[in-house]
């Protein structure tokens, strides 16, 4: 096993797609072989954003332990856990909060960015603005070293660091581990319609749950090159939503670089290619699919897993609470020697 | 036993004074007798604002302990804890976060003075700002009913109020129950330097352990009447603050009065009402030092006695959260039957 604990995870908003499965989940399921992974299914940190709606996160929890299980991340080598299950992390989150201003928070570049998206102006709730605290505990609860992220993500992980770095410093110990950001070096997956990114929201997802024929249905709309009006014409393969899935997904490198040559002279149909996406497509999410099938037939096993992940992570959890709470001088259960 | 449960408490930056007794001791150690009573010891709260100093915060969780047994507040009947010994609390205030803007806390009035008086302005922490939502927690976890405040507290019960109106809106539920302030009727002691109010940071307190000679000599330094300068002189019982400890301390009521007739005519010194109010004060200490001195010697049965409490409390706010959790669809580990 290599140095260094793994902690990564999603937000339980919706099932996962095959954006994920290219940014994070084929990552997770390399790195489980080499490190103590932890992947998360942050449900508290949904919630920021849909306290009123409980359902679909709780609905969405499932939905992601069974796209976890179903791409292949092995609950014997990662341990999957459900962030509310872990009261630890709200424990070391309120202590954070005394480490950070009101406007250090203002000023997290991510957060900012996320505000302004939302449109929350000066309204943003305290639960949202100090989601980046609440990260920080998420990592160092299980000493997280190394977290996977998307470009976007780093000043989360400078924010985390400075608090680990004034709690160690105020309390004089070394308790808190500095995390490294894992920065994904894989082309982020566009959207059906060409958007830089797929998301739920968008409405321009593939999801890895999606059946065979609502893939075909999706690929038929994809985005390719709007002046390739006829099959005759030459094509644009930069920027062609179906080549950028073709060089991720097909595995025969040699045959797509002939399409492409073809589709930039002309004579090649787009239906020609979405066909060829469709196969390939269908013929890497049919295992899965299988899988998942097989899976959500017993649901109770995949909560079981979510539930026995969640109760290792607690132990970690309060070992760790343990020297946080000695450092803080609020080990009052442990008789005083000193 | 009369209905609701009363939830109170300290900061645990300093033993406690006469002023403490006065406003709150005296009227605990009469409604543990009529009401299932939570008192707690706000370890959490006191490292908002000192954090870099938990030591002193951990010394003083043992010395508030032992003046509540020392002035009669009786584990039998009163529940005694240590607020960072419940995860509960944390756990709901994460959740509250959720209620409450940023905006809203700042136009807080009693934050706002603190946050004005401790000279934090733009750089408040984020744990001191949200701290009110961090009170509605310590409230509504043991379900507490009657929280007994001074009026300056009032708007920290309105904003706990509106998180318990809001979540059980939100969800659908009646879990949380609202708070109904006991406003203290007692007028508030003066300092010895005849502020307003006495406090340990201001200098002008009388501490329940401080021994009798102590207590003396603050009594002689106490502030009178300015103009009182010869014996002969008429003098002002009116803001003189020997008399204001008299008038609360002094059980012959008839002779205070004639004391402050014969003061007001002139022909009474200082030193003799002073002398007086000395052995007033140490007839009134004499068995609560008496009962800490006995304490002293055996802290690990008062830190058990904490620590009992905080089992009992934590056991009351596991039942909370799993109303609350169910409330909130995070009952993982409850079998769904919707």
């Amino acid at each position: 096993m290599a140095q260094g604990i793994v902690l990564t995870g999603d937000r339980p908003t919706g099932p996962l797609h095959l954006g994920h499965y290219v940014g994070s989940l084929a990552n997770r399921v390399e790195l489980q072989n080499s490190y103590k992974q932890y992947v998360m299914i942050a449900d508290v940190q949904a919630l920021t954003d849909n306290f009123d709606n409980p359902q679909k996160v709780r609905d969405n929890v499932l939905q992601v332990g069974l796209d976890y299980l179903a791409v292949g991340i092995d609950p014997h080598k990662t341990t999957i856990f459900i962030q509310s299950m872990i009261p630890q992390i709200a424990e070391l989150a309120i202590f954070y909060l005394n480490f950070v201003t009101i406007n250090r928070l203002k000023r997290n570049p991510t957060i900012k960015a996320e505000i302004a998206q939302k449109g929350y102006g000066e309204n943003v709730t305290a639960g949202f603005l100090i989601y980046p605290v609440h990260q920080a505990a998420d990592i160092t609860v299980v000493k997280g070293a190394i977290v996977p992220i998307g470009e976007d993500q780093l000043p989360m992980i400078e924010q985390a660091n400075e608090i680990v770095r004034t709690f160690n410093r105020t309390y004089g110990v070394d308790v808190l581990v500095e995390a490294k950001p894992l920065i994904s070096e894989v082309p982020r997956l566009p959207g059906l319609d060409g958007k830089a990114k797929m998301s739920k929201s968008l409405g321009n997802a593939i999801f890895l749950c999606d059946p065979a024929d609502v893939v075909s249905k999706k690929v038929m709309t994809m985005y390719t090159d709007p002046d390739h009006i006829r099959v005759s014409d030459p094509g644009k393969v930069e920027g062609n939503v179906v080549f950028s899935y073709l060089d991720i997904f097909d595995t025969n490198k040699d045959e797509v670089k002939e399409l492409k040559a073809h589709y930039r002279r002309g004579g090649l149909g787009d239906v020609v290619i979405k066909k060829r996406l469709i196969d390939v497509l269908n013929a890497f999410l049919d295992p899965i699919r299988t899988r998942r099938a097989a899976l959500e037939k017993d649901p109770d096993y995949v909560m079981a897993t979510l539930l026995a992940g969640s109760q290792q992570t607690r132990e970690v959890a309060e070992q760790t609470m343990r020297e946080v709470r000695a450092a803080m001088r609020l080990d009052y259960d442990v008789r005083d020697k000193r």
